[in-house]
Protein backbone atom coordinates (compact mmCIF):
# COMPACT_ATOMS: atom_id res chain seq x y z
CA UNK A 1 0.00 0.00 0.00
CA UNK A 2 1.21 3.42 -0.68
CA UNK A 3 2.14 5.93 1.78
CA UNK A 4 -0.21 8.07 0.45
CA UNK A 5 -2.94 5.53 1.08
CA UNK A 6 -1.29 4.51 4.42
CA UNK A 7 -2.17 8.32 5.70
CA UNK A 8 -5.49 8.63 4.37
CA UNK A 9 -6.93 5.47 5.64
CA UNK A 10 -5.46 6.60 9.40
CA UNK A 11 -6.79 9.59 8.90
CA UNK A 12 -10.02 8.68 7.87
CA UNK A 13 -10.02 6.31 11.15
CA UNK A 14 -9.23 9.01 12.87
CA UNK A 15 -11.90 11.23 11.97
CA UNK A 16 -14.65 8.06 12.05
CA UNK A 17 -13.80 8.20 15.77
CA UNK A 18 -14.97 12.23 16.24
CA UNK A 19 -17.80 12.10 18.51
CA UNK A 20 -17.64 8.59 19.62
CA UNK A 21 -17.41 7.29 23.10
CA UNK A 22 -14.24 8.91 25.20
CA UNK A 23 -14.26 5.80 26.83
CA UNK A 24 -13.86 3.19 24.33
CA UNK A 25 -11.67 5.13 21.74
CA UNK A 26 -8.39 7.11 22.50
CA UNK A 27 -9.21 9.33 19.83
CA UNK A 28 -12.11 10.03 20.59
CA UNK A 29 -10.86 11.02 24.38
CA UNK A 30 -7.99 13.33 22.95
CA UNK A 31 -10.37 14.80 20.75
CA UNK A 32 -13.09 15.37 23.39
CA UNK A 33 -10.04 17.16 26.32
CA UNK A 34 -9.16 19.43 23.14
CA UNK A 35 -6.72 21.09 21.38
CA UNK A 36 -4.37 21.72 24.78
CA UNK A 37 -4.40 17.67 25.14
CA UNK A 38 -3.86 16.91 21.89
CA UNK A 39 -1.16 19.60 21.33
CA UNK A 40 0.66 18.61 24.68
CA UNK A 41 0.70 14.85 23.62
CA UNK A 42 2.42 16.36 19.86
CA UNK A 43 5.18 18.03 22.24
CA UNK A 44 5.70 14.73 24.12
CA UNK A 45 6.18 12.43 20.88
CA UNK A 46 8.54 14.74 19.97
CA UNK A 47 10.64 14.63 23.13
CA UNK A 48 10.17 10.60 22.63
CA UNK A 49 12.06 10.81 19.27
CA UNK A 50 14.74 13.16 20.46
CA UNK A 51 15.50 10.46 23.17
CA UNK A 52 15.01 7.20 20.76
CA UNK A 53 17.68 9.00 18.45
CA UNK A 54 19.79 9.75 21.83
CA UNK A 55 19.55 5.85 22.33
CA UNK A 56 20.68 5.12 18.82
CA UNK A 57 17.97 5.48 16.87
CA UNK A 58 16.42 1.52 15.44
CA UNK A 59 12.90 0.39 16.12
CA UNK A 60 12.68 2.61 18.72
CA UNK A 61 13.17 5.43 17.19
CA UNK A 62 10.91 4.26 13.86
CA UNK A 63 8.03 3.32 16.96
CA UNK A 64 8.79 7.13 18.42
CA UNK A 65 8.22 8.93 14.94
CA UNK A 66 5.09 7.00 14.06
CA UNK A 67 3.37 8.08 17.11
CA UNK A 68 4.38 11.59 16.58
CA UNK A 69 3.19 11.64 13.06
CA UNK A 70 0.09 9.70 14.43
CA UNK A 71 -0.47 12.78 17.16
CA UNK A 72 0.20 15.22 14.49
CA UNK A 73 -2.68 13.60 12.35
CA UNK A 74 -5.34 13.79 15.10
CA UNK A 75 -4.34 17.79 15.47
CA UNK A 76 -4.41 17.88 11.97
CA UNK A 77 -8.05 16.01 11.84
CA UNK A 78 -9.06 18.70 15.04
CA UNK A 79 -8.70 21.47 12.80
CA UNK A 80 -10.20 19.85 10.26
CA UNK A 81 -7.04 19.69 8.18
CA UNK A 82 -5.62 16.30 6.33
CA UNK A 83 -2.52 14.46 6.16
CA UNK A 84 -2.91 14.91 2.02
CA UNK A 85 -2.74 18.50 2.92
CA UNK A 86 0.32 17.88 4.29
CA UNK A 87 1.59 16.18 1.21
CA UNK A 88 0.64 18.49 -1.11
CA UNK A 89 2.52 21.37 0.77
CA UNK A 90 5.76 18.62 0.97
CA UNK A 91 4.94 18.57 -2.70
CA UNK A 92 4.19 22.08 -3.73
CA UNK A 93 8.17 22.86 -2.00
CA UNK A 94 9.10 21.00 -5.23
CA UNK A 95 10.54 18.03 -3.81
CA UNK A 96 13.40 18.84 -1.66
CA UNK A 97 15.09 21.09 -4.22
CA UNK A 98 11.77 23.48 -3.07
CA UNK A 99 12.77 22.81 0.60
CA UNK A 100 16.15 23.84 0.50
CA UNK A 101 16.14 26.60 -1.90
CA UNK A 102 13.15 28.02 1.24
CA UNK A 103 15.54 26.99 3.97
CA UNK A 104 18.62 28.44 2.24
CA UNK A 105 16.82 31.28 1.44
CA UNK A 106 15.22 32.06 5.43
CA UNK A 107 19.33 31.24 6.43
CA UNK A 108 20.16 34.14 4.14
CA UNK A 109 17.89 36.70 5.01
CA UNK A 110 18.55 35.52 8.77
CA UNK A 111 22.54 36.09 8.05
CA UNK A 112 21.86 39.49 6.34
CA UNK A 113 19.65 40.40 9.23
CA UNK A 114 22.14 39.16 11.62
CA UNK A 115 25.39 40.60 9.68
CA UNK A 116 23.29 43.94 9.91
CA UNK A 117 22.90 43.65 13.47
CA UNK A 118 26.45 42.38 14.55
CA UNK A 119 27.87 45.21 12.75
CA UNK A 120 26.19 47.80 14.53
CA UNK A 121 26.71 45.67 17.47
CA UNK A 122 29.90 45.04 17.34
CA UNK A 123 30.23 48.63 17.46
CA UNK A 124 29.12 48.66 21.08
CA UNK A 125 31.91 46.94 22.25
CA UNK B 1 2.87 11.67 -10.06
CA UNK B 2 0.67 9.51 -8.22
CA UNK B 3 0.01 10.74 -4.88
CA UNK B 4 1.22 7.38 -3.64
CA UNK B 5 4.98 7.85 -3.21
CA UNK B 6 5.37 11.68 -2.00
CA UNK B 7 7.17 10.57 0.86
CA UNK B 8 9.25 7.65 -0.53
CA UNK B 9 10.49 10.22 -3.02
CA UNK B 10 11.20 12.88 -0.94
CA UNK B 11 13.12 10.43 1.38
CA UNK B 12 14.98 9.82 -1.82
CA UNK B 13 15.95 13.05 -2.74
CA UNK B 14 17.25 13.62 1.16
CA UNK B 15 19.45 10.38 0.99
CA UNK B 16 20.41 11.92 -2.31
CA UNK B 17 22.08 15.19 -0.15
CA UNK B 18 23.83 12.85 2.10
CA UNK B 19 27.59 13.77 1.64
CA UNK B 20 27.00 16.76 -0.69
CA UNK B 21 28.56 19.81 -0.52
CA UNK B 22 27.15 21.25 3.13
CA UNK B 23 27.14 24.80 1.24
CA UNK B 24 24.73 23.71 -1.56
CA UNK B 25 22.12 22.09 0.40
CA UNK B 26 20.27 22.61 3.75
CA UNK B 27 19.90 19.10 4.55
CA UNK B 28 23.28 18.13 3.34
CA UNK B 29 24.47 20.90 5.70
CA UNK B 30 22.25 19.63 8.76
CA UNK B 31 23.44 15.82 7.41
CA UNK B 32 27.08 17.40 8.27
CA UNK B 33 26.16 18.86 11.39
CA UNK B 34 25.33 15.53 12.92
CA UNK B 35 22.65 14.50 14.95
CA UNK B 36 22.44 16.88 18.10
CA UNK B 37 21.48 19.80 15.09
CA UNK B 38 19.18 17.41 13.30
CA UNK B 39 17.13 16.78 16.92
CA UNK B 40 17.13 20.45 17.86
CA UNK B 41 15.38 20.78 14.84
CA UNK B 42 12.47 18.46 15.35
CA UNK B 43 12.14 19.78 18.95
CA UNK B 44 11.93 23.41 17.44
CA UNK B 45 9.48 22.17 14.74
CA UNK B 46 7.29 20.59 17.21
CA UNK B 47 7.09 24.07 18.75
CA UNK B 48 6.07 25.33 15.61
CA UNK B 49 3.04 23.07 15.62
CA UNK B 50 1.85 23.87 18.75
CA UNK B 51 1.84 27.54 18.39
CA UNK B 52 0.11 27.43 14.58
CA UNK B 53 -2.39 25.70 16.47
CA UNK B 54 -2.98 28.03 19.47
CA UNK B 55 -2.91 30.21 16.73
CA UNK B 56 -6.28 28.48 15.16
CA UNK B 57 -4.92 25.72 12.86
CA UNK B 58 -5.59 26.50 8.91
CA UNK B 59 -2.85 27.10 6.55
CA UNK B 60 0.25 27.68 8.89
CA UNK B 61 -0.56 24.44 10.57
CA UNK B 62 -0.10 22.82 7.33
CA UNK B 63 3.17 24.25 6.86
CA UNK B 64 4.42 23.52 10.40
CA UNK B 65 3.20 20.20 10.03
CA UNK B 66 5.31 19.77 6.58
CA UNK B 67 7.98 21.09 8.43
CA UNK B 68 8.09 18.99 11.23
CA UNK B 69 7.99 15.47 8.99
CA UNK B 70 10.09 17.14 6.81
CA UNK B 71 12.62 17.01 9.72
CA UNK B 72 12.04 13.72 10.92
CA UNK B 73 12.55 12.44 8.02
CA UNK B 74 15.96 13.30 7.92
CA UNK B 75 16.18 12.32 11.08
CA UNK B 76 15.08 8.82 9.62
CA UNK B 77 17.62 9.05 7.20
CA UNK B 78 20.55 10.11 9.45
CA UNK B 79 19.84 7.02 11.34
CA UNK B 80 19.49 4.40 7.83
CA UNK B 81 15.72 4.14 8.34
CA UNK B 82 12.81 5.26 5.93
CA UNK B 83 9.58 6.90 5.66
CA UNK B 84 8.15 3.34 4.61
CA UNK B 85 9.31 1.85 8.33
CA UNK B 86 7.11 4.46 10.02
CA UNK B 87 3.97 3.45 8.20
CA UNK B 88 4.47 0.20 8.19
CA UNK B 89 4.62 0.66 11.65
CA UNK B 90 1.60 2.32 11.52
CA UNK B 91 0.03 -0.87 9.41
CA UNK B 92 1.16 -3.20 11.54
CA UNK B 93 -1.07 -1.43 14.44
CA UNK B 94 -3.71 -2.30 12.17
CA UNK B 95 -4.93 1.20 11.10
CA UNK B 96 -6.72 3.00 14.08
CA UNK B 97 -8.12 0.02 16.05
CA UNK B 98 -5.11 -1.75 16.35
CA UNK B 99 -3.22 2.02 17.86
CA UNK B 100 -6.15 2.37 20.22
CA UNK B 101 -6.07 -0.95 21.49
CA UNK B 102 -2.42 -0.10 22.27
CA UNK B 103 -3.44 3.39 23.94
CA UNK B 104 -5.55 1.99 26.17
CA UNK B 105 -3.34 -0.90 27.13
CA UNK B 106 -0.65 1.51 28.29
CA UNK B 107 -3.72 3.65 29.89
CA UNK B 108 -4.54 0.74 32.00
CA UNK B 109 -1.04 0.02 32.87
CA UNK B 110 -0.58 3.46 33.97
CA UNK B 111 -3.76 3.28 35.53
CA UNK B 112 -3.35 -0.09 37.69
CA UNK B 113 0.40 1.06 38.37
CA UNK B 114 -1.21 4.66 39.95
CA UNK B 115 -4.49 3.07 41.62
CA UNK B 116 -1.51 0.51 43.47
CA UNK B 117 0.15 3.83 44.06
CA UNK B 118 -2.83 5.95 45.29
CA UNK B 119 -3.56 2.94 47.37
CA UNK B 120 -0.30 2.40 49.27
CA UNK B 121 -0.27 7.06 48.94
CA UNK B 122 -3.82 7.18 50.39
CA UNK B 123 -2.21 6.23 53.41
CA UNK B 124 0.08 8.40 53.77
CA UNK B 125 -2.08 11.51 54.35
CA UNK C 1 26.46 39.66 46.13
CA UNK C 2 24.13 37.69 48.08
CA UNK C 3 23.26 34.37 46.38
CA UNK C 4 20.24 35.59 47.15
CA UNK C 5 18.81 37.56 44.21
CA UNK C 6 21.01 35.80 41.10
CA UNK C 7 17.37 35.70 39.23
CA UNK C 8 15.80 39.17 40.45
CA UNK C 9 19.01 40.88 38.90
CA UNK C 10 19.03 38.72 36.30
CA UNK C 11 14.94 39.70 35.87
CA UNK C 12 15.82 43.75 36.41
CA UNK C 13 18.49 43.46 33.50
CA UNK C 14 16.01 41.41 31.40
CA UNK C 15 13.58 43.95 32.00
CA UNK C 16 16.06 46.67 31.24
CA UNK C 17 16.56 45.63 27.33
CA UNK C 18 12.57 46.52 26.63
CA UNK C 19 12.57 48.86 24.01
CA UNK C 20 16.35 48.48 23.20
CA UNK C 21 17.63 48.83 19.70
CA UNK C 22 17.03 44.90 18.75
CA UNK C 23 20.70 45.59 16.77
CA UNK C 24 22.74 45.91 20.20
CA UNK C 25 20.62 43.58 22.53
CA UNK C 26 20.09 39.84 22.03
CA UNK C 27 17.40 40.07 24.67
CA UNK C 28 16.06 43.34 23.00
CA UNK C 29 15.64 41.70 19.87
CA UNK C 30 13.76 38.89 21.48
CA UNK C 31 11.65 41.44 22.74
CA UNK C 32 11.03 43.04 19.20
CA UNK C 33 10.23 40.10 17.51
CA UNK C 34 7.57 38.85 20.07
CA UNK C 35 6.02 35.83 21.53
CA UNK C 36 6.79 33.06 19.33
CA UNK C 37 10.20 34.34 18.45
CA UNK C 38 10.43 33.89 22.54
CA UNK C 39 8.84 30.79 22.79
CA UNK C 40 10.49 29.26 19.96
CA UNK C 41 13.65 29.58 22.29
CA UNK C 42 12.02 27.66 25.38
CA UNK C 43 11.34 25.01 23.06
CA UNK C 44 14.87 25.14 21.46
CA UNK C 45 16.28 25.27 24.90
CA UNK C 46 14.16 22.16 26.26
CA UNK C 47 15.04 20.30 23.56
CA UNK C 48 18.64 20.97 24.48
CA UNK C 49 18.40 20.56 27.94
CA UNK C 50 17.13 16.75 26.96
CA UNK C 51 19.83 16.00 24.75
CA UNK C 52 22.57 17.17 27.37
CA UNK C 53 20.79 14.64 29.74
CA UNK C 54 20.70 11.71 27.54
CA UNK C 55 24.85 13.28 26.95
CA UNK C 56 25.27 12.11 30.32
CA UNK C 57 24.76 15.59 32.24
CA UNK C 58 27.58 17.74 33.81
CA UNK C 59 28.38 21.03 32.73
CA UNK C 60 26.83 21.01 29.41
CA UNK C 61 22.91 20.09 31.59
CA UNK C 62 24.00 22.86 33.36
CA UNK C 63 24.68 24.98 30.83
CA UNK C 64 21.59 23.99 28.95
CA UNK C 65 19.52 24.39 31.80
CA UNK C 66 20.90 28.38 32.21
CA UNK C 67 19.76 28.66 28.84
CA UNK C 68 16.47 27.61 29.05
CA UNK C 69 15.77 29.61 32.87
CA UNK C 70 17.05 32.51 31.06
CA UNK C 71 14.75 31.88 28.05
CA UNK C 72 11.81 31.44 30.16
CA UNK C 73 12.65 34.85 32.30
CA UNK C 74 12.25 36.62 28.73
CA UNK C 75 9.24 34.83 28.00
CA UNK C 76 7.91 35.89 31.59
CA UNK C 77 9.16 39.53 31.25
CA UNK C 78 7.37 39.25 28.07
CA UNK C 79 4.13 39.10 29.65
CA UNK C 80 5.12 41.28 32.93
CA UNK C 81 5.84 38.54 35.04
CA UNK C 82 8.62 38.12 37.38
CA UNK C 83 11.09 34.92 38.71
CA UNK C 84 9.57 35.97 42.39
CA UNK C 85 6.09 35.09 40.70
CA UNK C 86 7.37 31.52 40.19
CA UNK C 87 9.13 31.34 43.08
CA UNK C 88 6.19 32.24 45.29
CA UNK C 89 4.41 30.11 43.45
CA UNK C 90 6.92 27.16 44.18
CA UNK C 91 7.01 28.50 47.99
CA UNK C 92 2.84 28.53 48.17
CA UNK C 93 3.18 24.72 47.05
CA UNK C 94 4.68 24.55 50.32
CA UNK C 95 7.84 22.88 49.04
CA UNK C 96 8.39 19.69 47.97
CA UNK C 97 5.43 18.64 49.82
CA UNK C 98 3.00 20.49 48.83
CA UNK C 99 3.94 19.66 45.15
CA UNK C 100 4.01 16.04 45.63
CA UNK C 101 0.38 16.32 47.45
CA UNK C 102 -1.07 17.91 44.39
CA UNK C 103 1.27 15.45 41.71
CA UNK C 104 -0.15 12.75 43.61
CA UNK C 105 -3.76 14.13 44.04
CA UNK C 106 -3.74 14.95 39.98
CA UNK C 107 -2.49 11.51 39.36
CA UNK C 108 -5.08 9.99 41.31
CA UNK C 109 -7.56 11.63 39.43
CA UNK C 110 -6.20 10.90 36.23
CA UNK C 111 -6.25 6.92 37.39
CA UNK C 112 -10.03 7.11 38.57
CA UNK C 113 -10.92 8.67 35.30
CA UNK C 114 -8.61 6.03 33.63
CA UNK C 115 -10.36 3.27 35.27
CA UNK C 116 -13.79 4.29 34.83
CA UNK C 117 -12.47 4.39 31.18
CA UNK C 118 -10.75 1.36 31.22
CA UNK C 119 -13.84 -1.04 32.71
CA UNK C 120 -15.90 0.56 30.26
CA UNK C 121 -13.39 -0.03 26.95
CA UNK C 122 -12.61 -3.26 28.68
CA UNK C 123 -16.18 -4.46 27.42
CA UNK C 124 -15.75 -3.64 24.19
CA UNK C 125 -12.64 -6.16 23.20
CA UNK D 1 13.12 34.32 51.29
CA UNK D 2 15.33 34.91 48.69
CA UNK D 3 15.32 33.31 45.15
CA UNK D 4 18.40 31.59 45.80
CA UNK D 5 16.96 30.21 49.49
CA UNK D 6 13.87 29.20 47.86
CA UNK D 7 15.61 27.37 44.98
CA UNK D 8 18.39 25.52 47.40
CA UNK D 9 15.30 24.59 50.09
CA UNK D 10 13.64 22.91 47.09
CA UNK D 11 16.60 21.21 45.96
CA UNK D 12 16.89 19.52 49.48
CA UNK D 13 13.20 18.28 49.56
CA UNK D 14 13.76 16.44 46.17
CA UNK D 15 17.52 15.28 46.79
CA UNK D 16 15.30 13.72 50.09
CA UNK D 17 13.34 11.77 47.76
CA UNK D 18 15.51 9.81 46.31
CA UNK D 19 15.47 6.01 47.32
CA UNK D 20 11.89 7.26 48.88
CA UNK D 21 8.67 4.90 48.49
CA UNK D 22 8.38 5.47 44.60
CA UNK D 23 4.34 5.16 45.86
CA UNK D 24 4.34 7.90 48.66
CA UNK D 25 6.39 10.51 46.83
CA UNK D 26 5.95 11.94 43.11
CA UNK D 27 9.85 12.52 43.00
CA UNK D 28 10.95 8.98 44.08
CA UNK D 29 8.55 7.67 42.07
CA UNK D 30 10.62 10.09 38.76
CA UNK D 31 13.61 8.81 40.04
CA UNK D 32 12.91 5.55 40.44
CA UNK D 33 11.63 5.50 36.27
CA UNK D 34 14.57 7.23 35.82
CA UNK D 35 16.65 9.67 33.00
CA UNK D 36 13.69 9.05 30.34
CA UNK D 37 10.52 9.60 32.26
CA UNK D 38 12.23 12.63 33.67
CA UNK D 39 12.77 14.17 30.02
CA UNK D 40 10.20 13.01 29.47
CA UNK D 41 8.03 15.50 31.85
CA UNK D 42 10.45 18.62 30.96
CA UNK D 43 9.44 18.30 27.23
CA UNK D 44 5.94 18.51 28.60
CA UNK D 45 6.17 21.23 30.65
CA UNK D 46 7.73 22.73 28.54
CA UNK D 47 5.00 22.61 25.97
CA UNK D 48 2.57 23.51 28.78
CA UNK D 49 4.75 26.48 28.77
CA UNK D 50 4.34 27.65 25.27
CA UNK D 51 0.52 26.99 25.41
CA UNK D 52 -0.08 29.04 28.54
CA UNK D 53 1.73 31.42 26.89
CA UNK D 54 -0.03 31.56 23.81
CA UNK D 55 -3.22 31.88 25.93
CA UNK D 56 -2.03 35.20 27.58
CA UNK D 57 0.54 34.36 30.13
CA UNK D 58 -0.78 35.51 33.59
CA UNK D 59 -0.80 33.06 36.46
CA UNK D 60 -0.99 29.78 34.65
CA UNK D 61 1.95 30.84 32.45
CA UNK D 62 3.28 31.30 36.13
CA UNK D 63 1.82 27.62 37.51
CA UNK D 64 3.44 26.49 34.10
CA UNK D 65 6.96 27.58 34.33
CA UNK D 66 6.77 26.64 38.08
CA UNK D 67 6.12 22.89 36.71
CA UNK D 68 8.63 23.41 34.25
CA UNK D 69 11.35 24.78 36.66
CA UNK D 70 10.69 21.96 39.44
CA UNK D 71 11.56 19.48 36.78
CA UNK D 72 14.51 19.96 35.64
CA UNK D 73 15.46 20.61 39.41
CA UNK D 74 14.36 17.01 39.58
CA UNK D 75 16.73 16.72 36.36
CA UNK D 76 19.55 18.38 37.86
CA UNK D 77 19.21 16.12 41.34
CA UNK D 78 18.93 13.27 38.78
CA UNK D 79 22.25 13.51 37.49
CA UNK D 80 23.94 15.20 40.79
CA UNK D 81 23.84 18.63 40.26
CA UNK D 82 22.10 21.79 42.19
CA UNK D 83 20.32 24.90 40.90
CA UNK D 84 23.01 26.64 42.96
CA UNK D 85 24.87 25.06 39.45
CA UNK D 86 22.71 26.93 37.10
CA UNK D 87 22.32 30.13 38.99
CA UNK D 88 26.81 30.27 39.01
CA UNK D 89 26.67 30.10 35.64
CA UNK D 90 24.17 32.70 35.25
CA UNK D 91 26.31 34.75 37.51
CA UNK D 92 29.29 34.00 35.53
CA UNK D 93 28.05 35.26 32.32
CA UNK D 94 28.12 38.37 34.34
CA UNK D 95 24.72 38.77 34.39
CA UNK D 96 22.94 39.67 30.88
CA UNK D 97 25.76 41.16 29.52
CA UNK D 98 27.56 38.61 29.59
CA UNK D 99 24.73 36.54 28.21
CA UNK D 100 23.89 38.80 25.48
CA UNK D 101 28.12 38.39 24.52
CA UNK D 102 27.51 35.11 24.39
CA UNK D 103 24.81 34.75 22.34
CA UNK D 104 25.23 37.80 19.87
CA UNK D 105 28.84 36.33 19.22
CA UNK D 106 26.81 32.86 18.43
CA UNK D 107 24.78 34.36 16.23
CA UNK D 108 27.47 36.13 14.33
CA UNK D 109 29.57 32.84 14.24
CA UNK D 110 26.49 31.21 12.42
CA UNK D 111 25.85 34.73 10.31
CA UNK D 112 29.34 34.08 9.22
CA UNK D 113 29.22 30.51 8.60
CA UNK D 114 25.78 30.87 6.82
CA UNK D 115 27.68 34.35 4.90
CA UNK D 116 30.04 31.79 3.83
CA UNK D 117 27.37 28.73 2.73
CA UNK D 118 25.13 31.62 1.10
CA UNK D 119 28.23 33.11 -1.15
CA UNK D 120 28.85 29.29 -2.37
CA UNK D 121 25.47 28.54 -2.31
CA UNK D 122 24.42 31.55 -4.24
CA UNK D 123 27.06 30.68 -7.00
CA UNK D 124 24.06 27.73 -7.68
CA UNK D 125 21.09 29.09 -8.84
Amino acid sequence: MSSNDTLARLAEVIESRRGQDPDKSYVARLFSKGTDAILKKVGEEATEVVMAAKDGGGAALVGEVADLWFHTMVALAHFNLKPADVLAELERREGLSGLEEFALRKARERESAEAQAAAKGSSRE
